[in-house]
Parts: C-alpha cells; sequence; structure tokens
C-alpha cells in the first residue's frame, strides 16, 4: 500500500454468476433459526427456487415442492444450495450421502459454510468423477482491482446500519423490489453470501483481502445508465470496533447518492459486544455523509428503515411516526412494507433540489 | 459479518518472528530507489545485518561487508533477506543460482515480492531438500482474530496521515528510537512488510482479510505495561478512496491514545490518483480523533510529522515553525531529528491535563 504505483496492473476479475435454479438442501435441521439461508431464497428468489431436499430427521420445511435431486434436475434444477447452517460450521457426515447423490445427478453444489465444499475429499473426488462444481460463496472473486476513486454513472444506493445484524440485506432487497414496482429501473447487489445467494451474483466483501476491499465495492456497482439504481446491501456499521473498516470500504467504493440508515428500536449494545453502545441515528447519519463525500460530494441521506419484529403493529407504526417527524425524515419497516416504504423509495430517487 | 455470534471460536495467531540476523541481498540492482528495503534495513535493523551479497551486475551498494552467504552464515546470519524491487514483482532467473546457494549454505529466506518465494519451484524443492524455510513477509499470520473491541493495558501511539508514501513508517520508527533514547520504554510495532522486516515481527495489515483487519491490529500491540509505548506504524489515510478502511481498521484496533499526523507539504493531490486533493492537516486531525474515540475516548493529537525531503535545512525549519504556531501543535521532521524530535516526544508521552 506504501506505493500505488507499484501495485500490478489490474484484471477485471470474472463474474461470479451462480449457476441457477436452485434445489434448497436442508439437512437435517430442526429449528428455522439454522436455515435462515433457505428461507432467505424462498422469500427473495422463488422464482428460482425448484424446490427443498431434506434428510426425514429434518424438522423444518419451506413450504416448497419436495423433490430428489433427480426430480430436482428433470425440473430444471442446475445446482443444490446448502440452505442451512450448523454449529461450527462443518459438512457432517450425514449430508454426504444426499451430497454426492447430487453431483450424480448432475447437480453442481453451492455453499457457503466455514467449511469450504472443496476441503470435502469425497466430495472433490465425486464433482471431479462427475464434472461438476463445488461453488463456496464465502470466496471471492480473484484479481480484484484496488479501487480507482473514479466517479461511475448511474444512480446507487446503500443500506448503511447503526449495528450488525438488525437489517441492511433485506432492506435493500425490499428497496430494489420496491423500486421496480414503482417502474423503476433497479438492481439488488449483493455484499454477503446470503445476498450473493439470492441475486445469483456479488460477492462477499467481508472476505476480500482488505487492501481491495474498496476496489471490490467499485467492482461491485459498475457504470449503468444514469437513470438506473444500484440498490446495495450494506455491511457492519462505522461506528463497530471489529468492522468499520470494511463498512468504510463499502461507502467509498459505492459512492452513494443516497443512503438508508436500518436500525433496531431498543437495540442499546452492540450485537455480541456488551458495553458498546448502538450510535444514535443522527450520529450515524452524520458520519456516513460526512466519509462518503470523499467519493461523492452529493451524497444524501433518503431516509430511515426500522426492523420493528419485536414490536406490534401499532407500536410500530406509532414509532416509525413519531420518529419521522423527529428526524425529518421517511422512516419506513421494509418488512411491513405499504405507504411508508413507498414513501421512502420515492425520498430515495427523487432528485434533490 | 451479520452475525457475529457464529464466528468460529478464535485462536491465536502464531508470532511472525522473523530468522536473524540477516544477509541482504541486492541482486543485480542498478538504480537505489529499487533498494529501499535494503537501505531502510541498513538505517533502522543495522545491528541485524551482517552484510550484503550482489551479483556482479549490481551498481548499488550499502557499505556493509560483501559475504557470501557461506561468509553470512559463519558470522551468524540466519537468513537471506531479498532487499531489493524489480518491476512486476517477480524473482528473475538469474537471481536463482545465489539464491539456490543460499539455502544451500543454511540460510532461510525471505522475501516480500508480488511472488511467493514458494510458488518459484527451484526454490520450493531446494528448501525442502535443505530442510530450510521460505518466508513471505506479505502472508499474514493464520488465524488472526475478529477484534474485541476491549481496551488493552500500556500506552499506545498511531503514525496517521495526509496520504499513502510520506513517512508514516519513518515516523513511528524514529519516535520509537528518540523514545528509548529519553530512557522511555517503546516498541515499534510494523503493520507494512518492511516494517516486519526492520522490527523482525509485526504484520502486514494491507494482506489480511477485511473482517479481520482491526482485530489483526488488536493483536499486534498486547497488552503491556502500563508506562509502556507501542509506537505503531500507520498505513493510508481516512480520507484515501482506495485505503482508508484499511487506515480505519487499524486505527480502530490500535486504539491509540496519541496520533501523529504524518504529512509532505507541497503535495497537493492524493499518490497516483489526480484529481483527489490532499485533506488539510485540521481535517485529518479532526476526523482521525473523531472516529477514534469509539475504541479510546481519551485518544488526542501529540503533533505532526513533516517529510521535507524536498526542502533546504532553512525552509524546512521555517516551515516547521509557522506550521507549529499556526496549529499549537509540535512539528517536526523525524528525518532530520534534532531539537523539534524531541519536543515532538514530549508532547506524545505527557499524561493530558
Amino acid at each position: 500500500m506504501s506505493n500505488p504505483a507499484a501495485t500490478p496492473a489490474s484484471v477485471a476479475p470474472a463474474s461470479l454468476d451462480l449457476p441457477q435454479p436452485y434445489l434448497l438442501f436442508l439437512g437435517d435441521v430442526v429449528h428455522p433459526a439454522f436455515a435462515k439461508t433457505a428461507f432467505g431464497l424462498r422469500d427473495w428468489a422463488r422464482e428460482r427456487c425448484v424446490g427443498e431436499y431434506a434428510l426425514p430427521e429434518a424438522k423444518v420445511g419451506l413450504g416448497l415442492p419436495a423433490l430428489t435431486p433427480r426430480q430436482a434436475r428433470d425440473a430444471g434444477a442446475r445446482a443444490l444450495v446448502i440452505g442451512v447452517a450448523n454449529v461450527g460450521g462443518v459438512i457432517p457426515d450425514t449430508w454426504l450421502p444426499p451430497l454426492l447423490q447430487a453431483l450424480a445427478d448432475g447437480l453442481d453444489l453451492i455453499g457457503g459454510m466455514h467449511t469450504r465444499l472443496a476441503e470435502v475429499p469425497m466430495l472433490r473426488d465425486a464433482a471431479a468423477r462427475h464434472g461438476r462444481r463445488l461453488i463456496d460463496v464465502r470466496e471471492p472473486p480473484a484479481a480484484l482491482p484496488t479501487a480507482s476513486g473514479r466517479k461511475r454513472s448511474g444512480k446507487r444506493l446503500l443500506t448503511v446500519g447503526t449495528d450488525c445484524a438488525l437489517g441492511k440485506k433485506y432492506t435493500a432487497l425490499s428497496l430494489a423490489r420496491a423500486m421496480r414496482e414503482a417502474g423503476i429501473d433497479a438492481d439488488f447487489r449483493a455484499s454477503g453470501q446470503t445476498g450473493v445467494l439470492i441475486a445469483g451474483r456479488g460477492l462477499p466483501l467481508d472476505a476480500v483481502v482488505a487492501d481491495f476491499a474498496a476496489g471490490a465495492a467499485e467492482w461491485l456497482s459498475p457504470d449503468a445508465d444514469s437513470a438506473h439504481w444500484d440498490v446495495i446491501e450494506g455491511q457492519g456499521s462505522l461506528s463497530h470496533p471489529a468492522y468499520a473498516g470494511v463498512s468504510l470500504a463499502l461507502l467509498h467504493g459505492s459512492q452513494p447518492d443516497a443512503i438508508v440508515v436500518c436500525h433496531e428500536p431498543g437495540r442499546r449494545e452492540l450485537l455480541g459486544y456488551p458495553g458498546h453502545a448502538v450510535p444514535s441515528i443522527e450520529e450515524t447519519i452524520d458520519l456516513n455523509l460526512r466519509l462518503g463525500r470523499l467519493t461523492n460530494p452529493a451524497i444524501r441521506c433518503a431516509g430511515i428503515s426500522f426492523n420493528t419484529s419485536h414490536l406490534s403493529a401499532d407500536q410500530a407504526q406509532a414509532l416509525m411516526r413519531d420518529e419521522s417527524q423527529r428526524l425529518g425524515l421517511p422512516v419506513a419497516d421494509p418488512i411491513r412494507g405499504g405507504e411508508a416504504l413507498r414513501a421512502l423509495v420515492r425520498a430515495c430517487v427523487e432528485t434533490p433540489t
């Protein structure tokens, strides 16, 4: 990093387009919390999921057609996605027979666990034998460039947060969907592994080498038509002691025209970091705008996304109305949708005066 | 990153202590600019360099004893360090005979080029045959933790900058040396590959995966005696479109009690980024203090380090006096040393009132 001029010439990385549609594998999962990836795919990429496939021990279903790998292949599936996590991130032996069957029946395997699929010798050998691919969405593309700082064409929105794990991905997905419903040309851009599975492309920014993180963010939302919106999934928080660097690289590389601040009302301490206070919404807006101006001087905050899953509908509505008044900005819970979400979308795409 | 609780349990990484002392290899270098690493080692780790070793074509010397690998080994050397760079970062074929000789004569090889030593089959085979190590200082230690945000004991100083490549490493080295000369218990902590070679330990922060960058910075300056100072080599700049994320992770993980802002008077645009203005010193102080308070609320700016290598002694002195008055902070050029440097050291270690 000490001498940018000495950086070897960058090569444009290959796109990470995933084989689709998917068969969603649920393993032997007994609690829905461990099937978040599968539920996310069902909710946000339903048209690209031909069915689900589970071991007899599984206690969780998605409501999709139950298909064997062979049936899924016949229905057009091109890959089996491991849609469940387990403690430690390993692939248990009980999963091997169904995964091997999927390879034999013509499906690629897609995983995002701590253990890479290619680290399992039986899977590696079977994939080679059947001419199938093992794709780990934790692996970023090779040959990412360092950031150039060059302003790109098209419009960009970035979801930012007061903490991790409070709805930045779902907010971006919801806003992209609501934009398209409003007739706006918009794409969701995934910066994390579940998002990559949903979008079928993107990259896991947290796995990129630090020097290339802003460059990866630039690569994620390339030049586009002047009226096109990229809605970019945020990561971490500028006020997080472990992940602020990732958040800043994503902010700088995204060059957002608009940010939406994601927040969970009532969360007082950073998740997993007792004693570390969640910053205020105002502080989060101010910090993101101040730092974001470096690569887009026209950056503005379009509004706020609340995760109100722990509140009743009435409580949520009252709180969002009060906070909207206090902050002078639209506030919506994208999962609840409705007029509040449409107002937030309008605030995102309006041309600032 | 979306769920910190799911992060696998961290294992403390092995220390990256390098085998020392060194024999410095100059290859066939004809211009001093390509031997910066060797000069840095000579200037800052002279007592750990037994000699230099070059091909007959070389036109650059360090003024150290010229030794063969065998002679260096007899003089106590444990490793040959590749102290030169060449365009493209490859290891030319003409270097292979001397490098193979060094392995045969009992030296480990240490490199930091773009091409990893272990990627060269002849070196890999010879190292295995002779039981020697090939060490790449571009490789960070394995199993780095994510940052905890926990405040560590001991005192820390971080050099920060208005841009890349303007003296953050030399400032940290100079301050650590001047502190020790003033009787203060101080260590230089290296965050880049040349610094790692000089210190004989540390890590190349720019090569760490983004999610672990702040954790790597925490690991770099562990708990210490309350009166001990770690003087940490800074990286990049918070106002750099490509590297600000690395700088922020280092700032958060370092938890500095004091920062020293490094600046090159007269530099108007970021190196290699035409059109991107160098931020003011005041903006750089303010941004670092604001963001640094997250992990150390007591952070303060102790003073400024100027790189005045392009000015005369008189010009430099006048400029530093004027800027010191304007900013109300000590300003020194560590390479020029003198009373200004001692005043900067006093400002670094003074207990704020």
